[in-house]
C-alpha cells in the first residue's frame, strides 16, 4: 500500500499475523522490531491475551491464578494493531482475510501484503468413542480453569456422597497421554488434591487414584530413557499409576475403558492427545502434510511468496532432505520463538529485496515438572533430576515469560502458594453445555424413578430400555427406544421427578437437553408445541398461551437416599 | 437425636443452616462456638465458598482477583459439616430438607432438629421488559467476573470496529440503581476503563459514557443528604452522569429506554435493583411479608419453634410495634452478622431450656466507595468524605474479612494494583446462554443480508419483517412473521451467511438458538428433522443419516465492511 511520509512516497507494507501464541506473538514483535514504521503490523487473535502454555498445568492446579499465567497482547505488542476476532476465511488471490469481531454479525475484511499463519493446532478426539463428549482438554486457559473447578468439584462430591460407586468414580482421575502436558497435568493435579484433602475429612488419601494412560511403552518420548524411567518411578512414589502400552478404547461420563480391556470408574478424563489442524486452517486449503501446512525452509508456504506459516500449524523441515520425524521442528515454544525470529528476518529481507534464509535450529534441551518440587531436565546434553531439575524448570520459564508484570505476578503466586494453603474455592462450575451428547455403555443406568427430571433425551445411536411400574397391575412395563426416539419429556407436564427408569440396552449415544433449554423451546417454538400437544392431551393438559409456560410443579414424594 | 457420650446419655441436636452468606456462615460459626460437641452443625450452600459481597465491585473492576474476594467455607467452618448442594424443598412436619448435590440426580434428604434459613434474596427484573434478558447483575462472584470480562470486551470491540453506532453503544455503560451496589459498581467500572484506555489508542476518553439511573430523587438513600450530594458531585467530576428521578422503561441488547423517554445506545446495563424472594424460599410457603419470611423478634419463624431465619431473606422488626421501614433490620452485612450472634444464642438457649431474647441492634454507620480513592462514610454520627472515607472503607472491610489468608491476599491485591497496570485480560467470554430470549424495539435490525448465519429464531411476541431481493425480478419481497413463526433456518442447508434481512415490525421478543445448538437438535431429534424435511426438499436437499449432520459449507461472497 502507498503512504505519504515527510514529503516523499514510501512503500509501507501491511503484514497480518493470524494467531497470538508463541509463534504469532513473537513473530509480530520481531517484525515490528525489524521493520518499525516501514510496515503496518496487525495481529488477529480470538482472545486478547497471550497464553504461556507451559504454566497451564499450574493454573489447573491453582498454584497460579489464571489471569497471572497470561499477558494481555496489548501489553506485549505496543505498536502492533491487535484485533480480537475469529478468522473466518482467507482469499489468497485478493489478499483479504475475513474475520468476525465480538458479537458483530457483519464480516470484516482485512487486506495484507504479507500473511503470517500461526494458528496452532486443535484437538481431535473423535477417533475414540466418548472421548470427545466426556474428556477435558488442556490447551487453553479456559481448559485449565475448568480442570481446577472440576477436580475440586469431585472432592466436594466425594466428601458428601453416601454412594460408594459415586465416591470411587469421583476420586479416580485419569490423564490420557504421557507427554509433557499429560505428565505435568497429572503431577500438578495430584499436588492440588494432596494439599486439599485436609479440608475433606471424609476422604481417605488411599481412596484417591491418579492414572496416566500412555499408548507407547514409555513416557516423555522427547527425553532420554533414563529420565523417563526416573519420572515414572517418581510419579508412582507419589501415588500416580502410569499404565504404559495402554490406549483408550472408549469413554463415558462415568467410565474409561482401556485398550487392554480394563474398565476404570472415573468422572475425570483429561485428554492431552489428538492433534489436528484447526478447522479454519483446513478451510484455507493450503498444501499440507500430516495435518500441517507445508512450508519451505524459509517458512514461506509452498508455492506462495506472500504467505508464511510457523509454530504448531506448520510442518517445518530442519534439513533439505528430511528423513524421519526428528528432521522436522517439534511443536514446542522453544522452536516457535526461534521460528518467529527467522520468519521476521525473511519477511523483512523479502520487502527490502533481499533473500530469505532457511530456518535452522537445534533443541537446547527439554524440561518437565513432576509436581511436588521434583522434575527432570535435559539441557545442553546434561541431565538433571529431582529438586534441582524442578527449580531449573521454574526459573527457566520465569525468565522465558514475556512481560515484567507477569513475571512478578507469577513469582508472587509461587511465593504465596509456598506459604499459604491451596484454595479450594470452586469457581466456574458450569463445565458442560446445556445441550450435549452423552455416551452410555450397554447396561448403564441413565436415570431412575425418583431422580430429578433434569433434561430431555433423544437417542442418536444405540437403544435404551424404559421401565415403569403399571399403576393398575403393579407389574413392570418395558419399552425400547431407538435412534430418533426420545424420552424424559414428562418435564413439560411440570414433573420434577422421574416416574420411570431408563438404562442403555446397548452402547448408546444420546443428545441431552437441560430442562431450562427444553422448556424455552416448548415455550416459544410452535412446531415443538404442536408435536407435543397430543402427548400433553393424553395427560389431560394443554399448552398455555405462547411465551407463558411455567413448567414448575410441586415436587412429588419419592424414595430417597439418607443424607 | 440421642448420642452416647462417656457413659451417660447426652442429647445432641442437629442444626442445619441453609445458605453460606453473611447470615448463614456467621450463624454456623456462632452455633459451633456456643454448642461445641453438644450439637451437630451442617451448612448447605450452592457454592463451596463464602462471598464477601462488599468487594464484588472491586472484583468486577479487576483490582481483586475473584478467588481472593472469597474464602472456602471449609476454611472458615472447620468443625461444621459443609455440604455443597442446592436446596430443593423442606418438609417442616418431618423435619427433612431435600437437596441435590453435584451432578447427582438422586435427591438427598437431611434431617434436622433446628433449621436456620439464610438464603438471601434473588433478583427479579421481570417488571421492566428486556431487563431480565439483557441486564447484567452484581449479586454473585460469577456476576462480578462476567461484568469485568464484558467491560473489557466492549473496549476491545470499540477499539477495532469501524461502525460509529457500534462504537457508541460499546462505550456507553449504564448502571440501574443508585444504592451502595450501584454507586460502587459505577465508580469501580469507571476506574477500570480509565486505567485501561492507554491500551486502546483508538478510543478517546471523551467517547466513554458512564450513567447511573436512579428512580428516587437522590442516591445512597441510607446516607445523609449532604454525603449523597457530595457523592453525586464527585461522581460527575469523574465523568459519571447520575440521572435522578429516572427509571427503566424497557431495554434491548443495544438500547436502554428511560421512564423520562430518553433512548440510550448501550451494550452494558448493570441492574442493581429488583429484590425478590429466592424461588426455593417461595416454595417453602412460610409466612411472609414484603417478599421476606416473617420472624418474631427472636428470629424464630412465626408459628414455629424449630425454624429460624435471618439475613436478607427475613423481615426482622427492631421494635415490638414497627411503624415504617426504618423499624426493620436493613439487608446489610453489618446487621446479618449481629443477627447471626443473636440467633445462635437463641437456639442454644432453646436447646438448654432457656428463653430466646429479641434481636436488638442499631446501625453503627455506613460506608461507600466512589472509586478513584474517594468515598463517603457515616460512622457513629461522624461524617467523612473523599480519601479518608475511602481509606476507612478499605480498612473497615479488610478487618471485617473472615480468614487471615483472605485478608493477606486482598491486601496484596490492593498493593499490586497500586503499583502495576490493571490487566485487560478478558477471561470467561461466554456471557449469554446458547438458547436465550432477546428483545427488539420496533424498527430494530435483527440481521442483514451478508451477516453471519449464527442462529435460529422463533418469534415469541410481536412480529418481524423479512426482506429478500427476488432473484428474477430484482424487486424486494417482504414477509411478516408473527408469534410461533421462525426464521434463520437456512443454516440447516449449510448456509454461513444470511440471504435476507430481518427487522422488528413492532416491539418483539424472540427466542434465539445458537447455530451449534440448533444443528445438534437437527442432528438428533427426529421430530425436528421431519418438521424441516419439506423445507429442505424445496431446496433440493435432504437429511444425512441420523447423527451425521455436518451443517458446514463454503462461505458465499457477500458485501462486507472494510477493516
Amino acid at each position: 500500500m502507498l503512504g505519504l511520509a515527510t514529503g516523499r512516497i514510501v512503500v509501507t507494507s501491511r503484514i497480518v499475523v493470524l494467531g497470538g501464541g508463541f509463534g504469532g506473538m513473537y513473530a509480530a514483535r520481531a517484525l515490528k522490531r525489524r521493520l518499525g514504521s516501514a510496515a503496518e503490523i496487525e495481529l488477529v487473535n480470538a482472545e486478547n491475551y497471550f497464553v504461556f502454555q507451559p504454566l497451564l498445568p499450574e493454573v489447573g492446579a491453582g498454584s497460579i491464578t489464571p489471569a497471572h499465567a497470561v499477558s494481555p497482547l496489548r501489553f506485549l505488542l505496543r505498536d502492533v494493531f491487535v484485533r480480537k476476532a475469529t478468522v473466518d476465511s482467507v482469499d489468497f488471490e485478493r489478499r483479504l482475510v475475513t474475520v468476525f469481531q465480538g458479537v458483530q454479525r457483519r464480516p470484516t475484511e482485512i487486506g495484507y501484503d504479507h500473511l503470517v499463519i500461526a494458528l496452532g493446532q486443535a484437538a481431535d478426539l473423535s477417533k475414540m468413542p466418548g472421548l470427545e463428549e466426556h474428556a477435558l482438554t488442556m490447551r487453553t486457559l479456559e481448559d485449565a480453569r475448568r480442570l481446577r473447578a472440576h477436580v475440586i468439584g469431585q472432592l466436594e462430591h466425594a466428601q458428601i456422597t453416601r454412594l460408594p460407586e459415586v465416591k470411587r468414580g469421583a476420586l479416580t482421575f485419569c490423564v490420557v497421554g504421557g507427554g509433557f502436558s499429560g505428565i505435568e497435568t497429572a503431577g500438578e493435579m495430584k499436588d492440588l488434591i494432596d494439599r486439599s484433602l485436609k479440608f475433606y475429612p471424609d476422604i481417605d488419601p488411599s481412596e484417591v487414584r491418579m492414572i496416566v494412560v500412555e499408548f507407547a511403552d514409555r513416557i516423555l518420548g522427547e527425553m532420554s530413557r533414563g529420565l523417563a524411567d526416573y519420572a515414572t518411578r517418581t510419579l508412582s512414589e507419589r501415588g500416580i499409576e502410569v499404565k504404559l502400552g495402554t490406549g483408550v478404547a472408549s469413554a463415558t461420563g462415568t467410565q474409561l475403558v482401556t485398550t487392554t480391556g480394563e474398565v476404570i470408574d472415573t468422572r475425570t478424563i483429561v485428554a492431552t492427545i489428538g492433534n489436528a489442524p484447526s478447522p479454519v486452517v483446513r478451510r484455507m486449503g493450503l498444501p499440507s502434510e500430516r495435518g500441517r501446512i507445508s512450508v519451505d525452509r524459509t517458512l514461506a508456504v509452498k508455492g506462495r511468496r506472500d504467505v508464511w506459516a510457523l509454530g504448531d500449524c506448520a510442518l517445518i523441515a530442519l534439513k533439505d532432505a528430511p528423513q524421519g520425524p526428528r528432521d522436522y521442528a517439534p511443536p514446542t515454544a522453544q522452536f516457535a520463538v526461534r521460528e518467529a525470529e527467522q520468519l521476521a528476518e525473511n519477511i523483512a529481507s523479502t520487502i527490502m529485496g533481499g533473500t530469505p534464509q532457511p530456518f535452522d535450529y537445534r533443541s537446547k534441551g527439554a524440561l518437565a515438572s513432576l509436581g511436588a518440587r521434583k522434575g527432570v531436565a535435559q539441557v545442553f546434553g546434561l541431565e538433571l533430576k529431582g529438586f534441582p531439575a524442578w527449580l531449573l524448570w521454574r526459573f527457566y520459564y520465569l525468565a522465558f515469560l514475556p512481560g515484567l508484570t507477569t513475571r512478578i505476578f507469577v513469582l508472587l503466586n509461587w511465593f504465596m502458594d509456598g506459604i499459604s494453603p491451596r484454595s479450594v474455592v470452586q469457581l466456574h462450575t458450569r463445565s458442560v453445555p446445556p445441550t450435549r451428547y452423552v455416551r452410555y455403555r450397554a447396561g448403564d443406568v441413565i436415570y431412575e424413578a425418583g431422580n430429578r427430571s433434569d433434561g430431555f433425551y433423544t437417542v442418536v445411536t444405540g437403544a435404551v430400555e424404559m421401565t415403569r411400574t403399571d399403576p393398575e397391575t403393579g407389574l413392570p412395563q418395558i419399552r425400547t427406544i431407538g435412534p430418533g426416539g426420545h424420552f424424559g419429556e414428562r418435564l413439560i407436564l411440570g414433573a420434577t421427578r422421574r416416574h420411570t427408569s431408563v438404562r442403555a440396552a446397548e452402547d448408546t449415544k444420546v443428545l441431552v437437553m437441560d430442562r431450562e433449554e427444553f422448556l424455552k423451546l416448548a415455550d416459544s417454538f410452535q412446531a415443538f408445541r404442536d408435536y407435543f400437544a397430543p402427548y400433553m392431551a393424553r395427560h389431560g393438559m394443554e399448552w398455555p398461551p405462547l411465551g407463558e409456560t411455567e413448567g414448575q410443579a410441586a415436587p412429588t414424594p419419592v424414595p430417597v437416599e439418607k443424607g
